[in-house]
């Protein structure tokens, strides 16, 4: 990656971040009534539906706390955290059990709550990031309960039907690694104490259970040793999630300078966009099986916007850590696909859904699972990252050349 | 609809159930070690999952039984019954709660259990064909008993967790439909005393919640009141699954002698027709919005066997009873673009899933959702609609003319 490429690339995620992405959710979804945010926008950020989807409340108040403390000390970023924080005290905790909702009204009144404890992820990463800003020891606290209910839920939930028996149990990827990022995000934010054992538990559990040398792949979902469970649901593959939890362990090899963690995201960005890069249209597929058989989930080929936020962050990471070329060509045969086929730009922000070969499956842009997010955060970390390259070829020294 | 025409198709129809369909399942399915059937089979008919749908072990046993008891008294499609029954026996009941499973394994240990009670009605006119091939009072009044559960655990749940708070309770149209055709099975094959008395009700609670006469639409989900509710899941129009509770009502009109029902069945197909039909590429679309803005779910544009056989059979069955030639042609339509997309000349059977355009989205033939039940019941209703053709302008005349 030549210098005009990285300076040309630089400039396009921050001011496609800071001119683009935040500017639409702040005039189109802030919900200046009610507080939060009301996610479910139409191509031109018309409101589709005014329910809250949790996880988003979440994800945009760490946003604004994130921006806050990483780009500059913009007033209204701390405001929107805050208000968006206050919105989720106020309603988005259910007081019989304490677990957070998934879904509630405009008004805050809940509509549904599901089996798993990701709302409690996204909402301690923001009280982080708000405690950080405001230095409120108070915030931090309960940044640190939520991220123990969150962990402690998932090892051990209460109060809910399992939606499977036991007869085949199974482990999935999504909790080791949301703990991993999770708790890399309150580690820099408020110092979480415990952060590196979590950290380690969570990347001992995907490479015993999860990463397949012999396959050359990683399992979404497996039997609690492990096993490959040939069954449909034991078959699908996601390789945009396996992507994601390659760069936060890439990232976790960085700051601890292990080499051996940066090599293992390598690893598994190498073996997950073989998996996933689609040859006839190109992007990131959404589902494959891993024998190549067909794949139960009727959405199986579609292009979702957050895979390729993903493999843009983790191919530039890999490129940033190793100095591989490779990698850099990969980032931009990634980068190219996507900005070809997401970007909207008459009304700004991407869409969400594409049909395999590009062409838009739905204009909108929000709804409970698509919010400033995914977006966002590749603009903000590749931003990042770029804007730190000349000292990349330092860290790599300092990696003792990582060969991939 | 000329008379080579209609000799064309019913030969079409009955030939495709006994010489294609039929024949595909027997061959692929039948598990002649556990018993029952696996109907997770890829496009040549290989074995993709050993799992078992409850669903499916239901619907296979009831088309046996009403292949025996409709169409001939072959052997074999009586021991098919019997064996998928056996199987329902001794593995498809939870005995601590007496519910039915969803989804179990090649041996019969339980996998999952849904909130709601569809594989009971579905068991029930298993059971039912099945009394009435062998002239057993003992499967009539399990038949009945299956019933009683379908109806009672859809009115008053126990012992499941809702999906949803009670912020805002809405009825769907799957309970009422399914009541109705339930019922009429039951009513047909062992003579369900209070068949005619739950059939009116859920033809009530149709016409009264979910029918909108200015909107020109049936809603597929409403709340108590039927009121419209303007978020995504009430503004989601499921037209294949309207139209298919038409030709339920307009059956209803037929067998009672009343042409109101037969009107109400084809002003629901004449509304979701107009909503439901692809005018871009031909076919029925899955979902589609009250407004036309955006749906959430992710395949709403893709085209699934099952409306196409739903709309097959509506569309025919209007023609019959109606004799309107408008009927003839959208059933041409129907048909003809069902016909051109969905069979699989070289294995047998129908692909299940296209994207809008028609392409194949999986080559797979069976899943838990798809297995022996629209295709050939829409090769069975078709081929014996248009066998008693010749008397169609008698019964016309005893509805006493409908105009629709």
């Amino acid at each position: 990656m030549n210098d005009a490429r990285r300076s040309e690339l630089l400039s396009l995620y921050r001011d496609g971040l800071l001119q683009n992405v935040v500017p639409y959710w702040l005039r189109h979804a802030v919900d200046r009534q009610y507080g939060g945010i009301m996610t479910a926008v139409n191509r031109d950020g018309s409101l589709l539906d005014t329910d809250k989807g949790v996880w988003q409340q979440g994800r945009f108040a760490w946003l604004m706390g994130k921006l806050y403390n990483q780009v500059e000390r913009r007033e209204e970023w701390l405001q929107q955290a805050e208000q968006t924080i206050q919105f989720i005290e106020r309603h988005c905790f259910d007081s019989a059990d304490g677990r957070m909702w998934f879904h509630v009204t405009r008004e805050g009144a809940p509509i549904r709550k599901r089996r798993y404890a990701f709302s409690e992820s996204f909402a301690a990463i923001a009280f982080a990031q708000y405690a950080k800003a405001t230095g409120s020891d108070e915030y931090a606290t309960k940044a640190r309960a939520l991220f123990h209910r969150f962990i402690q839920h998932n090892l051990n939930p209460q109060g809910v039907t399992p939606k499977f028996t036991d007869v085949r149990p199974t482990r999935g990827i999504g909790f080791p690694m949301i703990t991993i990022n999770t708790a890399q995000e309150l580690r820099e934010s408020i110092g979480l104490e415990e952060a590196n054992e979590w950290i380690d538990r969570s990347i001992d559990a995907i490479r015993t259970y999860h990463v397949k040398e012999k396959l050359e792949c990683v399992m979404e979902t497996v039997g609690l040793e492990g096993e490959v469970l040939n069954h449909f649901d034991g078959r699908t593959l996601n390789p945009g999630h396996a992507i994601e939890a390659a760069w936060f362990v890439m990232q976790e090899g960085e700051y601890r300078g292990d080499a051996s963690l940066v090599q293992l995201g390598c690893r598994i960005l190498d073996w997950m966009w073989k998996r996933g890069w689609d040859e006839e249209y190109g992007g990131l597929l959404y589902f494959v099986d891993l024998y190549g058989l067909p794949v139960q989930e009727y959405w199986h080929d579609m292009k979702f916007w957050w895979p390729q936020n993903e493999t843009i962050i983790a191919t530039l990471m890999a490129y940033q850590l190793t100095g591989d070329e490779k990698y850099a060509a990969m980032h931009q045969q990634i980068h190219d696909w996507a900005y070809r086929h997401f970007p909207d730009p008459e009304h700004g922000e991407w869409y969400g859904y594409l049909h395999r070969d590009g062409r838009i499956s739905t204009p909108l842009k929000g709804n409970l699972w698509k919010g400033p997010f995914h977006l966002p955060r590749m603009q903000l970390i590749c931003w990042k990252l770029l804007d730190r390259g000349a000292s990349a070829a330092d860290r790599q020294a300092a990696l003792g050349q990582v060969a991939t």
